[in-house]
């Protein structure tokens, strides 16, 4: 069962977006990955079965990869 | 078939989000909406057969909503 | 036993600071309530049971009082 | 015939603005450069003959410039 | 001749963006005027004599319509 | 003496530039005010005996005028 | 005596959140430590008996820890 | 005379604000300096005969110190 979800806005190394968006969707949990338009490189949704779970892919799965530079977590308000 | 795709932060007018909530999900083309904590309040993904529908979708629909404050719209690149 | 924190960060109508501030330590779950220099007027520090009883707090007390002009909500990360 | 067209405002690695200026000139579908003051540093005016080549430009050939630190894009909606 | 030039973004009034199109078209110095997507939905080029006509144009005409909420210019260094 | 000093970015209601920064020169402890491009309208340079009378300016004196729409305060640090 | 409070907003070195929390709590003045989602990182409580010291703590201390890309400082008005 | 001035915000690298500080003060045509509490970390005030040499201080000397990280000019109109 979905019990958080949460849409990860990333800023890439300039680069790398390609390479980025295929590690991105094999991470367990990440359910979309799209190139945009804007501030923003790549926007990320993360579906996951605890709190505690979305994090656990937030911080210490999309956040390690070394071509993500900065990312805006908008958590969903369920 | 689906050749545009966006995605639409809203701040919304305090106070009305439920409402405008509803009213986003009964546009045709609104294909998800979510409540988000964060800068800004709805996130809204919008699917089209084309560049000018999307434009019709994000401009005259969603656009139009009174309780709709501000949007930043980030085109999908595919 | 707390579950669920969450900063807000408001941006309040000028010359209603006074005011919002009393109004806003009168809501329960309010732990702590400050006015700061920079982009943002006042910064709210909310404790609560449940990620259900804060989004409570949030969506339908803090953003429902008038003098609130919005808000940024950063949600801890427990 | 142009059928896509976008804004890219770009942030230079600092001291390097005059040489990127004249690498951007160089890339075809770029129009206009122009050095500003404010947030951003520079504004590029792409257009190209459809969304593709609009997206090889922007991604492939402006944002792979290492003089390039970040962009915004802001497509025009024609 | 041409002695000053800024870009200038516009946040509209939301749903009179096709009005506001062509009141801002109706300005001399205005050359060039987009609807874009993204954080701001207006783009407008505007070129002027003299940095004191430039001012004319943005203060005293473009910020003066009633449809335009917010302006961001940014002057081109010439 | 001064022991207080902060620069005060303004956003103002749009076509009251020249009246408001009419006001803004007639408070007291306001030592100087410019109209600039970018994000922000006016800049104001605040000084003061101590913090109690920059707060004092800032919120009842700066904030309190109809014209502003919001601010930003950055307090220097002496 | 508390004579000075500020919240300071910090974005990190991605995949080091953990250990700059740690460092972070060990520092005198810095009263509380969170992780966050949104624009930033991480947001921390600095009580000083005065300005001087906040500065100390801030620019000196916190500022100073390798692990720290960017500082946003909001001053408690008291 | 004084033709052109400009508020130049700068964010430094961290820990080397000090060092950024009189390297600033000592570039002709920088007239304030000061540390600020915020987003930005040092607020210039510089003022030039013309919008040239005013260009060249904030481009070929401000913006080629290694400490500075990246700037927002914002002009004053005159």
């Amino acid at each position: 069962m979905i019990m958080a979800m949460a849409y990860v806005l990333i800023n890439t190394e300039l680069g790398k977006e390609t390479e980025l968006m295929k590690e991105l969707k094999s991470i367990e949990g990440v359910k979309e990955v799209y190139f945009v338009y804007g501030v923003y490189d790549i926007i990320v949704k993360v579906e996951a079965e605890s709190v505690e779970k979305l994090k656990e892919v937030v911080i210490n799965k999309i956040r390690r990869i070394d071509k993500v530079r900065s990312t805006l977590t908008m958590m969903v308000i369920t």
